[in-house]
């Protein structure tokens, strides 16, 4: 993903320098009190494809290509944020791995990931109020924050609902809320943000598919996680939810044995995958994904043709197509 | 503490109406998603003496006696951070009671105490975010926040600067900052702020004292907590200190044997009371914090003698004073 890749370079080297400066300001309250400080820098070093910030930062530029330089430093906000938000769920999922490395409770301990959760929130925060002050801007921001809350709260208790969170924590959370808070700070006008709204939408529900079938069937390597970590903590996927339609009740009874369940045997992940194949469940998300996205490139080139963000859109949608 | 009381009344039945809006309008996103946000509210609920939203409070309105529908809306950042903070430090301390009642990671999970204490946090910021617009003002919150967490972190790593811990944990947390915001925003002059700050300082330092005191020697049952908590931890407190000076090696040697050991005996406890008695640390401890308050009282009245945050200090520095 070209445009990707280079907001990638542009982004990891400026994060770095906000992170130094933070950690020399902070050393003034104690020479230990950086830990935290360095622990949230490394985690965001290690890794991640900067999806967030490069959504916000070209959404941004779609419409006012000066100023950006204030704009990658907001977009250091969705990636703090994103930061606090999987160092807390690892400690919810009791995961083991994050980008291919121990997670930060299992490097250092649970009061630790908690605190550095804490702060990597707290900077999001501090680098969006010292840098938004506009009302209907804040009110988003404050919005996309709780969703994305609520959406790991609903997950954690199992409600059952692939739907509702794919929309909050994937939807939402990942490509509706950055770029609206991006386009009304660019002031775009607003049939223009109600399309982009639209197909942010449905470009993060196809996300969130790919995700789901990679989570399944990719090799645990390019996931950088378990394959099997879903399954583990008894997560409702549109995989899984697929999956109970076509079954039959043997299969279904075979299934409850391990879904849910620590400690089960690698014989059931294969059977799992087996059956998922038989029903053609991967071909059939596979082929929604590839259909949709079609439609998806359609209204962007009816829509939005010269954008640069159409143009961050078409590679995310390639990248969706490309085999788990 | 008539003044105290006066507000936590009026607080208690303001943030109450708060709540109820919040989680009416958080119903939209999905029937259960108020689950936290109602975990919260009982928490709030629960107690406290809403002691930093009285000092943010009446710090403004020594200087500006209008607007305070506006001001008590922005009180309730200070004791949402501070449930964030509660609810957090109890995961961390492995806590089972708060205010006499049971934990949230105990009486729910884990997984609801974290969510619980980031959403406490992100809605002290949404309050703070869509009242306060001034760069000054901001920044002082931002460093607020952090240097609560730095404490905290401090605190967990147990660097045995007691010192550094009390100031960053109550001095600066408790009184100097949620003061200081209320200042500036009322727009107190500077030589005045500077005052303050010293005075709240000081006396921030003796409630450590005084809670230190407490968490030793205070019934269980009005501390609303185990009174051998800190020792169980492991805490770096004044008590400790002082008791590691005075003691001799026998008696320091018996003291390692069950410092932040999670399982000991009660005659433990009581060896150690009486030890610290011997000493007359306990005396000690006291006569500094009733010398000081007349100090500090001497101050406020060459000062600020006719300002409302007077009242509130000399009410606060009387109950300092009260028996453990």
């Amino acid at each position: 993903m070209k445009l990707l890749s280079e907001f990638k370079e542009k982004f990891d080297r400026e994060i770095n320098i906000y992170f130094d400066e933070k950690i020399k300001s902070t050393k003034k309250l104690d020479k230990k009190a950086t830990d935290l400080y360095e622990i949230i820098k490394e985690f965001v070093k290690n890794g991640g494809k900067r999806l967030r910030p490069a959504i916000f930062y070209y959404s941004f530029s779609s419409y006012f290509p000066q100023n950006s330089a204030k704009i990658l430093k907001l977009s250091f906000v969705f990636e703090l944020f994103h930061s606090f938000a999987l160092i807390h769920d690892d400690i919810i999922d009791n995961s083991d791995l994050r980008r291919g490395k121990p997670t930060i409770h299992k490097k250092y301990d649970l009061s630790t990931a908690i605190l550095a959760g804490d702060l990597a929130l707290m900077l999001a925060d501090e680098i969006f109020s010292q840098g938004i002050n506009e009302p209907k801007i804040i009110d988003l921001y404050n919005e996309f924050k709780q969703e994305l809350l609520v959406g790991e709260y609903l997950d954690t208790i199992k409600i059952n609902d692939v739907d509702k969170i794919m929309e909050l924590k994937t939807a939402r959370y990942t490509f509706v809320k950055p770029a609206m808070i991006a386009l009304h700070l660019a002031k775009a006008n607003q049939k223009e943000i109600d399309n982009w709204e639209k197909i942010l939408r449905e470009t993060g529900i196809l996300f969130q598919m790919k995700d789901d079938l990679d989570g399944t069937f990719a090799d645990e390597k390019s996931l950088g996680k378990p394959i099997d970590s879903d399954l583990k903590e008894g997560k409702s996927t549109l995989v899984v939810e697929k999956f109970l339609k076509k079954s039959n009740n043997e299969e279904k009874k075979h299934f409850y044995d391990f879904f849910g369940k620590q400690n089960y045997k690698s014989e059931n992940l294969i059977w799992y995958k087996k059956t998922l194949i038989k029903y053609k469940i991967d071909d059939e998300i596979k082929n929604k994904i590839a259909n949709e996205s079609i439609e998806i490139e359609n209204k962007l080139k009816l829509y939005f043709k010269n954008k640069i963000l159409t143009k961050l859109m078409k590679e995310i949608l390639n990248y969706f197509q490309s085999t788990t």
